[in-house]
């Protein structure tokens, strides 16, 4: 086993920071289970960091990745997370699809409006994966899809699913489908009748949807509550919505 | 301004471990807007403290409380938060009340079976509130709900939703209403039709519900998925199932 090198040390750690991940289009995904699924899903691996007792596993999914022997101690000092889980793998990001309106005939695309907080952005990923919609289109605001708190959220869910960051007015304006708003002031989500293709925005923790994108909305709906709560929670409005969707499916 | 005593500060630190805040029956919220809630709901408040800008505010919902003016330095010292904001408040528990037969008749209650994970524990407390539901029975390994990262996720909720520990499966053996369990292999939720009682039975983020609680379930109930994704997030399939509820209601 050899030791890491400082400049690997501190090019791995540079990773937990957007910008080096912008710089270097590169993420980081941690544990066997969820770098296995990017592998199988045939995203290109820079580097595996792995423990002794990972290693017989990580050689068996794939002859051809770059795979280092590491301590748990040094994996320690690489990881972004409070308990390591033996494999660290360096991932290359995918290219942006560029949306047209043809990318929203016939399917559900969510679009995220300035969603912040990392595990609603992941379990939005993951719920959206389960019900088979395939696209998420997000804000330039929205907190970035390779946050490593976003990956590990996901549960590999982010292999199967498209996270493209644009200005939304523009492209909704060209859509072409019914662009639905989660609202506090719509019609019922159980009266809606969705057809087959549609976008569902949803928007920010705090505020909502922002008035330019809210201009774009050719239906609001809403979830009818019935308690005391101010809000539902982003992630529960974006599930809600889906299964919703795939009822009429 | 008074500055905190040792003793003070010692104390306020001993209720972000679970031992103490059961001793002595104390537990930790914060921030104006949370705090305000809980006092509103007619929770006994043990002390306040609060930095100098929001001391108009607290000082306005309750005369009566403990309220101590403290720097945001000493507060930021006796926070469970990164952010903190400004007020923490120390708040008694409430009695749990003792199930019985009768409290299931007419109305819907959630059963967690070892739930994990304190957000998603306070989501699902928040997404109950929304739906109406007002009460959560929870096995005795589930995450505590006083639990500093549980409160904080509730958004106030908690202040309208009882939460209550015991044995599950005699409770459920006698409860005399239906008992839905959310299991993998069961019939689809989208064709359940709901009556006006019973109870929704969800498991452990990584195991599902135990097995002696499964041999309680009377019908067992699936989300349909359409996609990849193994599983879905414990807060997501509760919300799906209180919507769902609600739908016939």
């Amino acid at each position: 086993m050899n030791m890491l090198s400082k400049s690997q040390l501190s090019f791995v750690k540079s990773l937990h920071q957007k910008k080096f991940r912008k710089e270097h289009a590169l993420f980081i995904a941690e544990g066997y289970k969820l770098v296995s699924k990017f592998i199988l899903s045939g995203y290109q691996v820079h580097t595996v960091y792995s423990t002794a007792d990972n290693m017989p596993k990580m050689a068996k999914l794939s002859q051809n990745i770059n795979l280092i022997e590491t301590s748990p101690a040094e994996l320690n000092k690489i990881s972004t997370l409070q308990n390591p889980q033996g494999v660290l793998a360096i991932i290359k990001t995918r290219e942006q699809p560029v949306y047209k309106p043809q990318n929203f005939k016939d399917c559900f695309t969510l679009v995220l409006d300035g969603v912040q907080d990392p595990g609603n952005m992941g379990t939005i990923i993951r719920t959206a994966d389960w019900f088979g919609i395939k696209q998420i289109l997000c804000s330039e605001d929205t907190v970035e899809v390779y946050n490593p708190k976003v990956v590990q959220a996901t549960m590999g869910s982010l292999a199967r699913v498209n996270v493209t960051y644009a200005s939304l007015p523009g492209i909704l304006k060209e859509a072409g489908v019914p662009v639905y708003g989660a609202l506090l002031s719509g019609t019922s989500v159980y009266e809606e009748q969705f057809g087959t293709e549609g976008i569902i925005v949803l928007g920010n923790e705090g505020n909502g949807i922002s008035q330019e994108v809210q201009e774009r909305v050719t239906k609001a709906l809403t979830i009818p509550g019935f308690g005391g709560a101010e809000s539902l929670n982003v992630a529960i409005s974006a599930a809600l919505f889906c299964y919703e969707i795939k009822r009429h499916s």
